[in-house]
C-alpha cells in the first residue's frame, strides 16, 4: 500500500508488507523523539475531531503531529460543542472540517461513523476508534510493541486474555495477527470466547490456536501475554462476572509462572486485571506501549501527509 | 483605515477601499495557503475566546493564524469552564487575556458583548459573532469569495434568499454589499421580508432593489445566488412553514434555469435548502466559502497584528 | 534548589536562594516577551490537565510554553472528557500523560492530588492548583511582581486582606514571604483571622505581625496592599458579611490614604472588592501581575525542562 493521500479507516487495509513498512517508519521515528523533533511536517495542520472524547488517544495523535512540526486544531468533546448539534451531516462535516486542515484523527461513537466522514473530506482521514468498529492504531501499536520488543512476529505464540467475545482489542489484534506465523492461545470464560468467524479465518490461514479458560495453566507458553479488561455488565450475575475476573488478575505470583522473555501488553485504562506489583517487572510494557503508540501515530502521519 | 491594532468589530468599520485592501491581502494569503505556511506572525499568539461553541468559526481563526506561523490558546466553550461563573466582568476578562495574548478572537451568544470586552482588552479583538449583533469575518468571508470568483462586486445582481427578517447573514452582507454598485433580488416568503430600514438605506445609496417570492422566477437573473437557511420556529404554523420552505430548495432543475457563470454561496451548516445534488455543480462555491474564509482571516489577522 | 527535572509541588520546596534565582530568570524572560518570544523549548510539550477548569491559569501556563517555542497538548476540563469516569488511579493517568509529554501543568479540585499524580508522572509536574491544598505558581507570581516593582522583599510592610482564615491566597502568599525580614500587617474581620500555625510560625523566625479589622486605619502603613476576596458563604449571616465586606472596598477614598510607592495586588478574578476607579491609579498592579505570570512560568518550564 502506498500511504500518501491515504484514509486509515480499518485493519482491513493492511497486509504483512505494509505492516512491515509502517513499522520500520515508527523506529526512525524513535530516533525523531529521542532528538525531541522534526520539522518533516512542518506547516501541515492536523485537526483531531472527537465526537466521544479521549484524552490519551487524541494526545497521541497530537504529541504525534507536534513532534514533527506540525500544528494542530481540536476539538475534544464535538458532540458537546459543534454544529452537528444543527443536524449537519457526517458528510459535509467532513467535507468542511477538510477545507481547514491537511489531515484529520476522529473519534465517533458509531461504527462506520468515520467513513462517512471520510467521503466528505477531501484529506485523509485516520480513525481514532468508532464505537464497536474499528479502532486501527490501537492494534497496530499493539503490533508494533510486540515487534519492537521480540525482533520479530513470526514463529511467537501470543494470549490474549479477557472478554474476547465483545472486545473491540482482541479482535483488532487478531486482524492484524493473521498476517503472521502466530500460535494463538485464547483465554476466556466459556462464555466470552472468541467469534467463531474470527477463530475460523484465523484457522484457514493455518494458525494453531488453542481455547482455555485458565489463565495459569497456559502462561508458560505464551511469548506475549495481551491483557484486556473484562467489564462486568456482560455478565448474568455477579457472582458469575466474579468466578472468571478472579482468575485473570494478572500478578507477581502469575508472573513467576511465565516465561523469562515473554512481555506484557494492555490497552490501558487498566481497572485491576493487572495488579500495581508487577508494573516494576521488566516484562511490563504496558506504558513504554503508549510511548510506542505515539512513534506509531508520527509513521501513519509522516506517511499519509508526505 | 489603517488596521494595525485595530479591534474587527463590526460592518460599519469597512468602506469600499478597505475592503479591497483587505482582499488582496487575502489574495496574497492564498499563496502562503499553497506554500503551506509562513513565517509572519512567529512568536504571536491568538487567544480563541468561545463563549459558544462553533468548531467551523474557531478552526478557521486558529488554522489562520497557525499558518501564519503563530501560536494559539483556546477556550472552546467558555462559559462551562471559566471563572465567568465567578462574575467577572466582560471587562475585566478582556484586559486579563489580553496580558497573554496578541490578539482574541471571541464569540459571544449576546450582542453587543464582543465590544464590551474589547473595552477592556489592550489587544486588538476581532468578533468571531456576538448572538444576534455582528459576525463581520463571515459576511467579509461571503465578499471575498464573490470579488475572487467574479473579479469584481461592482455592476453584479446579487440574490440573497431565505429569512431576510431575522437571518444574520443576509443583514451582514447587505452592510458590506452597500458600497458597491449592485442590483440586489431579495428571494424571501412574504412574512420574512428584508427590514425596511436595510432597503431605505440600499435606495438612499441608488441601489436597484427588488422583492419577490419566488426563486424560481428570478434565478435566471442573478451572478451570486446567496443561499440561508429559513427556520422554521419562525414560522407560526407547521404548514405556513412547509409553503416557502419548499421553494426555496436549490437543486439540480433551479440551477438549470441560473446563469452558466453564476455562483452559489451559502454560510454553512446547511439542513436541506441546498439538495446534495448540487454539490457537483462547478457554480457550487460554498465549499471552497470555507477554505476563503482561512485566506480572509488570514489577512485580517496579518494586517492587525504586523 | 536545582530545578532540573523536578516536580513543583508545593511551597515548602522554595527556600530564599531559590526564590531569588527563580525571580532572576522571571526578569531574563521579560526580555523574551519584549522580543517576542524564544526557541529555548524548541521540541518540547507541555500537557496540561485540568480536572477543575481555569482558564486564566491555563493560558498563563499555555502562552508561557509557546513564547518559549514549545508545544502543547491540553485538556482543558479532563473530569468531563476522559478515562477518569473508568476509574484509572492518578498514579496510572500520569505514568501514561508522562510517556507524551516532557511536562505536564496539572490543576485539580481535590487537595494532595496533583502530589499521587506526580509519583506516577516520569516527567516533571506543575501544580497548577489543587483545591484547598497548594497553588506555588499563584504565590510565586505575587512575590515576583513585589519583587520586580519594590526592587527587594527585605523591609518591606505587606498588608494582606481578607478572608485569611480560609483563603488560599494568603497562605500561599506567607509561605513564601516568611523567607524575607517582613512586616505584616493582616486585616480581617475577627471571624476570618490568620491561623494561629501561621502566625506562629512567622513570629518564629522574629516577623513583626500585627492583626487588625479595619483597613482604613492601617493602609497607610503599607508597602504592598494584597486584597483578597472575601467570600460570603464563610459567613453565618448576610448582615454579619456585610459588616466586614464593606470595610474591605478598595476604592479611591482608601488609596488617598496609602503611601505615595505603594502597590496593590490581586489574584483576580475581583467582584467588587476594587474598585473599578482604582484601575486607573499607577499603584494598581493587578492586571500587570496577569503578565508577571507568565514571565514567572516561563522561568519555571525554562528551568526545570533545560
Amino acid at each position: 500500500m502506498d500511504f500518501r493521500g491515504q484514509d486509515i479507516l480499518s485493519t482491513d487495509q493492511f497486509d504483512k508488507a505494509t505492516l512491515r513498512n509502517l513499522f520500520e517508519e515508527a523506529t526512525r521515528m524513535e530516533d525523531v523523539l529521542k532528538k525531541g523533533h522534526s520539522d518533516l511536517l512542518k506547516g501541515k495542520v492536523l485537526a483531531t475531531l472527537f465526537f466521544e472524547p479521549s484524552t490519551r488517544t487524541r494526545f497521541s495523535f497530537e504529541t504525534a503531529m507536534l513532534r514533527l512540526g506540525g500544528r494542530v486544531i481540536s476539538n475534544a468533546d464535538m458532540l458537546k460543542t459543534s454544529s452537528s448539534k444543527k443536524q449537519e451531516t457526517l458528510f459535509d462535516t467532513g467535507k468542511v472540517v477538510s477545507q481547514m486542515a491537511d489531515a484529520i484523527a476522529m473519534r465517533h461513537p458509531e461504527a462506520g461513523s468515520v467513513a462517512k466522514f471520510a467521503e466528505g473530506s477531501d484529506v485523509p482521514v485516520l480513525n481514532a476508534g468508532d464505537g464497536a468498529g474499528s479502532h486501527p492504531t490501537q492494534g497496530l501499536l499493539d503490533l508494533y510493541t510486540i515487534w519492537k520488543e521480540k525482533g520479530t512476529l513470526d514463529g511467537l505464540t501470543i494470549g490474549i486474555i479477557g472478554d474476547l467475545k465483545y472486545g473491540r482489542v482482541p479482535h483488532s489484534q487478531c486482524g492484524f495477527l493473521k498476517h503472521f506465523d502466530v500460535n494463538f492461545v485464547f483465554v476466556s470464560p466459556e462464555a466470552l470466547k472468541m467469534p467463531r468467524k474470527i477463530v475460523d479465518d484465523l484457522m484457514s490461514q493455518g494458525r494453531s490456536i488453542i481455547e482455555v479458560d485458565s489463565l495459569a495453566d497456559h502462561i508458560g507458553e505464551m511469548d506475549v501475554i495481551s491483557m484486556t479488561r473484562i467489564q462486568e455488565e456482560r455478565f448474568e450475575s455477579k457472582s458469575e462476572y466474579k468466578k472468571y475476573a478472579g482468575s485473570y488478575v494478572l500478578d507477581k505470583n502469575l508472573m513467576n509462572k511465565a516465561k523469562e522473555d515473554s512481555i506484557i501488553i494492555h490497552p490501558l485504562p487498566r481497572v485491576d486485571e493487572i495488579s500495581t506489583e508487577v508494573d516494576e517487572d521488566p516484562r511490563a510494557k504496558y506504558f513504554e506501549q503508549v510511548k510506542n503508540g505515539v512513534a506509531l501515530r508520527m509513521a501513519l502521519l509522516s506517511l499519509v501527509l508526505s
